[in-house]
């Protein structure tokens, strides 16, 4: 799935996002987490204790996880945005890590479904398109 | 389980949660969030259309949810904080609603494990405890 400009500048602008993911025990956790884009769209998340992490267990686990960058864009009027990413999800180890000084144990995240809210020039709604 | 009066100031202080939920279908998700704190720890999301939502459907199908409540308190030097709570879930409908014109279907999570970093004062790594 490819993201669009609009959603590929607010990615960028945005230093954290947060990490849905849940255990084999069907423990749901939630996470703030460092990211980058890679080409074609997939979401690499990296960390400086990843591989020690129960957020990398529980992928490994059950092979899904979600991650939405948001944030409010105006307090008054009240304006929010953001970006939900569903999708199959790895816990991978890469030659190089993603950011320097971070590990190599890594979460892909091959998005399945995308919400966008705020994002688009003119967007005043959710709106949400599926990869097939 | 009873938050710190720092989690509490914490807590009120900040607009937006993100709430992690699984379907039973294994599909995970992230999603933004208001919430409040009942006296007693329990954590109450309402919203506009919370009823007809998939994460109220999740929790209504299997019983777990967790909140991260987190902010960059500085980009230099990089300073975080949040508070993870992480529980058993309901898919709830009271009498009132928590907010007025949110609707009166609510997601209560009842806090199981509670994780804080650079909530208290002088608090500078992560801190856990469990509730009995």
């Amino acid at each position: 799935m490819a993201f669009t400009p609009a959603e590929l500048d607010y990615l960028g602008s945005q230093r954290l996002g947060r990490l849905a993911t849940v255990g084999a025990d069907g423990v749901v956790q939630a996470n703030p987490v460092g990211f980058v884009v890679e080409d074609g769209g997939t979401i690499v998340i990296g960390g400086y204790r990843m591989g020690a992490s129960r957020k990398f267990r529980n992928v490994a686990a059950t092979g899904r996880a979600a991650l939405v960058v948001d944030d409010v864009k105006s307090l008054d009027p009240w304006q929010v945005r953001g970006i939900e990413i569903r999708g199959r999800a790895e816990a991978a180890t890469d030659p190089e890590p993603p950011v320097p000084g971070t590990t190599t144990e890594v979460i892909r995240i091959h998005p399945e479904t995308v919400f966008t809210w705020g994002v688009e020039p003119g967007e005043e709604s959710m709106t949400r398109r599926r990869e097939d």
